[in-house]
């Protein structure tokens, strides 16, 4: 019997567990005894022929790849329309591939999905990743855990920070649609005194006004306000906040505002502050890349999660013949205890849909979250952090 | 015969192991039999009778204390002149206190040596702290090792990220006048092909045209570039870069001008390389209030340093009687091992002056840091970050 060949490549923004889902798949594979191929950067590199060998990989390399943040295959922003999806089934079939495994987010599931339907017998699986946490019909995505556990640490620090120094603390986190990246702020929080005390989410209609007053409301109560703002924050208009106060107005190739290139949204707020409220001490940080590939702040649910899933795809690729999406199932409603289940999901039902926070994660002011946030995410961010204290 | 009685202050930026020091005078001072008071809010508590009775504390509070970052007791901006230092010595003597032991800067141990010159009896002791590591005298600071393990840490984060998606990345660090911690974002890089590439300090003039072309440069060569870049940039004729492109002018009490609130230097230099080299993925990130109080990146080094600097404060105070600034004194050119020796300096050769990266740190370029500088740092991040792999 023929060797069976599989092609496996990693798309949009790296996180730091990605390279678990990748050596997930391979090891498995290697199991399995198929001859495997890796791309590099994405549907990119098999376009332009950049393929690589990853039958032979030693254990060593896949033990220091795995505990890396980044893409270890390389990753790729390119959005493929039909053409391009032609382009790449044509060197599938030229390479006598039999599975192709994209470890992506929506976009890349939507490739898959164009792929998958050009031709039937190639068998394409998408294996989710982001930081966002925004795919549907997902309970939570590999990379978001670590994400969330980053952003929560800095909140957690910014919290000893401002209580040595009160004033006004603005972090402004990734996330363009949904607000699940910026509600992880509040994650390690320990009671009500502790930052943040404002969150505001792109899922809730931003007003400057309101804005202006509750941080005056909080300023006045405890003399200083820590305050969680997603970049992706909108006014009623559905008009992008970070967008109208930009002269930067650049696009990606998915029609994406680049709003991460810019911090002038936590500078616009924090003048604001200064300038309406009067109040002297504002200092506004626009978290980085480090949200998603800081070294060493990495969750051990998120990493064993992400490996989980790389190697169940192989397993479901030989039970399944269909193309598909692998999943973390939906917890619903019942989070009092993790449990997780490994499903999979129909592609055209992923790509290029966005899921966001539901109502009952927000608080009803719309500017917090719920507790039912907090017992949904506290999990994912894994190992507990120990407890501190202060003096004052 | 009486007891002896010691006051306790926080003053100026908090660090990530400045309660180290704080919990190593109280364990000293307690072995001791002292009475110990703390302030509120550094010398702000003092002159405002916001005093705490630190005597009867328990270890398991201290515990949690001694392992969080920002200061525990409050810090404060205020820089004392002539009148206000001899509001503190009032109630100093009011409060019969024999030692007074600051925990601070360079602004810090200038109020110290005014009130010891205002009255030779009372006994005032500096225990040094500092991210940005610019203490004259002193090897190195506590406070810095941590900062610069968060800073190293990011900047290899950022190595995997800009591997996934080639780009350019510029990094903008803390440090008003001396660049030690943007200097630090070199120390966990393996190779040459690694980031960072270029690092630019205070301590060299920037020119925006010599900016640009290094950029190219390494553009051309590597595909990638990834920039750290102090904050506190300077051109030939003295001024500030960030001062310059920013219309916010806002000085805090010591009149150094706040360029930290702003993250305008980045942004700027970001569209000056999109505009002039035509390079279109620019990503710029202000590293934030993260890189001294970040939960959970600390070093141990640092940590048990910090520590050992309060205890032996106090055990110098009983040693001498006059006042002084405690230091890690000068390993000198000799870095072959890693060997610290605890010692003490006179106040007035501490307060108002500032350390800067001696040329012998950075490279003949000026666009780099030398090897020495390696040799000096890496010992001060503590135990070992584990090796990293890629596939491309």
């Amino acid at each position: 019997m023929k060797k069976k060949k599989i092609l496996i490549a990693q798309g949009g923004g790296p996180t730091m567990v990605i390279n678990k889902s990748l050596v997930g798949i391979i090891e498995e594979a290697k199991k399995n005894n198929y001859e495997i191929l890796g791309s590099r950067n994405g549907v990119n590199g098999i376009v332009n022929s950049r393929l690589v060998e990853l039958t032979k990989i030693d254990k060593k390399k896949l033990y220091l790849v795995e505990n890396s943040p980044g893409a270890a295959l390389g990753s790729t922003r390119d959005k493929p329309d039909e053409n391009y999806c032609k382009k790449i089934l044509k060197i599938l079939l030229k390479e006598k591939i039999n599975t192709f495994f994209y470890i992506g987010g929506n976009d890349s599931s939507d490739s898959l999905r164009i792929i998958s339907e050009t031709n039937t017998d190639m068998q394409c699986i998408h294996v989710p990743k982001t930081i966002d946490n925004d795919l549907v019909l997902n309970d939570h995505t590999p990379g978001f855990g670590s994400a969330a556990k980053y952003v929560a640490s800095v909140f957690a620090g910014i919290n000893f920070d401002i209580n040595s120094l009160p004033g006004v603390y603005l972090g402004v986190i990734m996330g363009r649609h949904a607000g699940f990246l910026t509600a992880s702020s509040s994650l390690l929080k320990r009671n009500a005194n502790d930052g943040p005390h404002l969150i505001y989410l792109p899922e809730s209609n931003f007003s400057l006004d309101s804005f202006l007053s509750n941080v005056h409301d909080v300023f006045i109560k405890k003399q200083k306000c820590i305050v969680a703002i997603s970049e992706g924050i909108k006014f009623s208009n559905g008009q992008l906040v970070g967008e109208k106060i930009s002269k930067l107005n650049e696009k990606d190739a998915h029609g994406n505002v680049q709003l991460s290139g810019s911090s002038m949204l936590g500078d616009y707020l924090s003048n604001q502050i200064k300038i309406k409220l009067g109040i002297k001490r504002v200092r506004a940080d626009t978290l980085g890349y480090a949200q998603r590939s800081f070294l060493g702040c990495v969750s051990d649910v998120d990493q064993r999660e992400a490996k989980k899933l790389g190697k169940e795809s192989v397993k479901f690729s030989k039970k399944y013949d269909s193309s598909f999406s692998m999943c973390i199932e939906e917890r619903g409603k019942n989070l009092n205890t993790y449990q997780v289940k490994i499903g999979k999901n129909k592609l055209i039902d992923i790509g290029g849909k966005t899921k966001y926070m539901p109502d009952y994660f927000i608080n009803k002011k719309k500017n917090y979250i719920s507790n039912t946030f907090i017992k949904y995410a506290l999990p994912l961010i894994g190992r507990k952090i120990p407890d501190f204290g202060s003096l004052i």
